[in-house]
């Protein structure tokens, strides 16, 4: 516990209203120097004596600023883009009394200035893309883009952020424009960075320098505004979340003071990482840890500028999605449809920021979405993307098939996008033992894909489908396979998840080659074996499986064997009825 | 969304406060009445306007009441200790705007009268221990004694709550001081109910008179006072949550008006269910819900009472355990303490009230944590019960055994309190076969038991394991058997749970007999075969099929595959060393 006093220097953001709000929980005074009388920071937190009353004024005003650090032990900040030196004046000023700023002046004077922020870490051999600096003339692009090609991207190298103050240019001819459209701010170019995927990662670092990252998280643009989250990330790459997370440390590490930092990175198509910019602060990309992981970003911020030990930042949930509500002009009611469609879905958390004014590109709340799976997550979050104001425009339209598509109707015969279970089979001839499967899986509406994987035939395709089956989400492999039936075996090798074998019978032997191939696994590799042909008791064993993560398959497994148990209870009846001799056995 | 401004009527309490805080999530304005100026809750929400000024006065006052009322749409209280009759009047004298009072006024004058809730639910045909009116003489309590037995439980009608009002008469003699204790309130007795565990349920009522419940609890008091909650109940009877549910939501349905409710239950040794008492507002019961539940006790009371729709009342962990902070003396440094064990561990979120003073049983803030099993949950829990300021005394020893005992160290060869995985065998002489399973979870840190259990020995005890395995808390069964070994299937026709078996070799046949027994299971109960007497791959697989659950194991299959790939290598290193001529196999 601490006694100690925390000032935010809020700017009329969220950011401060959830750190706020985390500090309450904690019963940590908090004191905040904001110009709205009532923003929304200042709305969760009622002073309880005159001498935390809040205060009215600029969060970049130095006798506002020197006003606050003189009531609080602490200082943080929801923007970096604050001045610094105000800041270094004010912490040399108070040295005798220990007022700790976080993070330190010095780490925002670097951070704010994304030039320097680059160069900094450039200089400590972290991944980012070529860049100069220019001047703002057309001599000096043209020179940037003799250098680092077209298109470039050209940017403010202050106050830039949700996209104001950069300018993609594709075309020498648009030079002036640029220049008029980026002001006489500071500038610098970048290399263009096509990339695959926006990734980021929240890093809390204490005040003695040790960090501790959140899941690595995908983070999905609109008009420049982040727009979506989904944590953890899915890919085919199974070690793109240690590099990312081992990059974004590494970052993280170079800076002094404490607090959480959100790192934001560029993923290109070879799996090469760029970090594209960072903040030294909670950040959007990491709202989702309110509800999904054991400690928020927002609390870890306060224990790391506290000094008080730091708390676990593992996901409780199994994936979550984060969507912003932006608005889209004045009106209030912009964001209303949405929050409708998200009170009368499952899982689902509204944050309202309290805002006094909607407006174009304004954040008025967010909405976190927790699910089982991330099926259940797209169909949680379906509703939602349809009721935005914009969602008859091809964009949202686009947005809706890219991150909420429902999958193809169970029983349809085509694989989920987003399968918890793989079914394979080394041969289309195993199709009609596997199908049993698949009409299983339907039954218990689970997501599955199923495809045909041969050990012998297609070797690298079974190499990558069973390194890339965990971090592509699968948490169960079914394996049909005949004869040497070598498929089940060697994907267990190849993966940490259980592997169910299925020994398909073949036109000798009667299935026991394939039985004995798939069972008798050496110590260390174990595959679960079913009965020959059995591809119906597969289903049921991925079914059981699963219910290791998703309690509510008990309920549906115990539902189904009172079922079974009733059918037999009937053909009981009937043997009754009819007697035996009339009785007629159905295959 | 919603416009309408929700008032609560709050007695200085933490329910008030944590209910304001879930409405800014919602940006739902609130006004507060609390004679406290700074009160719990009117620290979390400061008023934007004059019209939202927070009133300071008793929430029992009649004009404060009309003067809050006359100020929101919607009015709620945190505790039901007030005066029904004025809330009567106001719903009369308001019906034209349509003031919506939740809990209904007429509810909470049944409510608060203890004696007059006991006959509503007993004239509902729901379950309460006998009782009777008593007057305030010593005869009346003879004549009691004489119907209902001793020991007798003497109570308050009104006013009771925290085992405030309630006086355990165990002889007659006593009966004057039973008097003298309970003052010159009106009384009722009721029958000793010698209950094994008490339980709750929070049940959530729309204003259509839909009920939605969350998980059956186990609640564990100290002194009267609510001490620990465990979410969801473990059991060995797998109806009882059926049934406790089923009996908490009729009683729900019985009361008008919307809100969430909490029902406390005594749980028998039989397995009967009696009502303890009902509260009409969110309850000390369900603050779990905050962490561990998709949607809170507390919007979710917001959202029944504003006619919203509810949310998902599903535990999004898989378990959670509740952690009260109560005062001993007036020194706040008696839970300063815990609370500083808290942040040092993992999982747990805390939550300090804001009281302005500590006092003896006063309740100073709770604990939440959250894990991915009950061993994992009671690792987190039991530095919390150790540095409470009585940890010393018998009292609390017994609290640490009870429900933080460490299991027996790991490879220890005895059976863990909270068991993952089932490690059964059908004789003794199968234990060889199957110590590899029991050593494998040992080294992945899986809590697991291992017995006996024969399907043809034993049969009963196989039923009422297989039975009860689920709502034990059991996620896997290993079960191995030699020869005809019937037990990993009879296992899996009485369990939904995935069950592995291991043929065991017998002294003819090699083991394919127990094999073919084990593999070949007909359509509908699968077991997941492993190969014969392979009880570590069996003990792999469990790992495997726990990675459903928890994401970590995944990591640590990984890891052991690794150091599995490494020896192999130190082998093909060794041989081009020593030559094969001179290589020795180890056996």
């Amino acid at each position: 516990m601490t006694e100690k006093i925390v000032g935010i220097r809020s700017g009329g953001g969220q950011l401060g209203r959830m750190l706020a709000a985390s500090a309450s929980l904690l019963n940590v005074q908090v004191i905040i120097l904001d110009a709205g009388q009532h923003a929304p920071a200042k709305q969760v937190v009622a002073p309880r004596t005159p001498a935390h009353e809040h205060i009215n004024g600029s969060f970049t005003d130095p006798v506002k600023i020197r006003e606050l650090a003189a009531k609080v032990d602490v200082l943080t900040v929801e923007i970096e883009h604050v001045d610094a030196v105000t800041l270094e004046t004010i912490q040399a000023e108070t040295r005798e009394r220990n007022l700790a700023i976080h993070p330190s002046p010095f780490t925002i004077q670097i951070i704010q200035d994304k030039f320097r922020q680059k160069e900094h870490l450039n200089s400590r051999k972290l991944p980012v893309s070529d860049f100069l600096a220019v001047e703002s003339s057309i001599e000096s692009i043209q020179r940037a883009a003799e250098k680092l090609g077209l298109p470039l991207m050209l940017k403010s190298r202050t106050l830039a952020y949700d996209g104001r103050g950069n300018y993609a240019l594709h075309n020498l001819s648009n030079a002036q424009e640029a220049l008029d459209f980026l002001g006489d701010r500071p500038l610098y170019a970048e290399k263009w960075v096509p990339f695959v995927k926006e990734i980021a990662i929240m890093v809390v670092r204490t005040t003695s320098g040790e960090v501790q990252s959140y899941p690595v998280v995908e983070t999905v643009h609109k008009n420049n505004i982040c727009h979506l989250v989904f944590a953890p990330l899915r890919t085919r790459d199974p070690a793109l979340t240690r590099k990312a997370t081992s990059i974004a440390e590494s970052a993280v590490r170079s800076f002094a003071g404490a607090g959480v930092f959100g790192v934001e990175m560029f993923l290109m198509e070879n799996g090469t990482i760029f970090i594209n910019e960072i903040a030294p602060r909670p950040h959007n990309s990491g709202h989702y840890t309110i509800e999904a992981c054991e400690t928020s970003q927002y609390e870890n911020h306060l224990r790391a500028i506290l000094s008080l030990p730091l708390g676990s930042t593992t996901l409780k949930v199994p994936t979550t999605a984060m969507l912003n509500l932006i608005g889209h002009s004045s009106n209030i009611s912009d964001i209303t449809s949405t929050v409708d469609a998200a009170l009368s879905s499952p899982g689902v958390s509204v944050h309202l920021y309290g805002k006094a004014e909607c407006r174009k590109g304004r954040k008025m709340g967010h909405i976190t979405i927790v699910a089982e799976s991330d099926s259940q997550l797209r169909e949680r979050l379906r509703p939602l993307l349809e009721s935005m104001p914009d969602a008859k425009t091809e964009l949202a339209k686009q947005d809706v098939d890219l991150y909420a598509s429902l999958p193809p109707a169970l029983g349809s015969g085509f694989s989920s996008r987003d399968p918890l279970v793989g079914v394979i089979m080394g041969s289309d001839s195993d199709l009609p033992a596997m199908l049993p499967a698949a009409r299983l899986l339907d039954q218990f509406k689970i997501p599955y894909e199923l495809t045909i994987v041969s050990a012998h035939r297609t070797p690298d395709r079974l190499v990558e489908y069973a390194r890339s089956a965990t971090t592509r989400g699968l948490r169960t492999i079914i394996a049909g396979a005949g004869g040497a039936a070598h498929l089940p075996g060697m994907v267990a090798a190849m993966t940490a998840l259980p592997v169910i074998g299925v020994p398909v019978k073949g036109s000798t032997l009667d299935g026991v080659d394939s039985l004995h191939s798939i069972v008798q696994m050496p110590r260390g590799i174990p595959v679960a074996t079913v009965a020959i042909n059995n591809g119906m008791n597969a289903g049921l064993l991925a079914v059981r499986i699963l219910s290791a993560g998703m309690p509510r398959l008990i309920e549906a497994m115990e539902a189904y064997m009172k079922k079974m148990e009733g059918e037999v209870m009937g053909k009981v009846e009937k043997l009754e009825e009819v007697g035996w001799e009339k009785y007629e056995v159905k295959k």
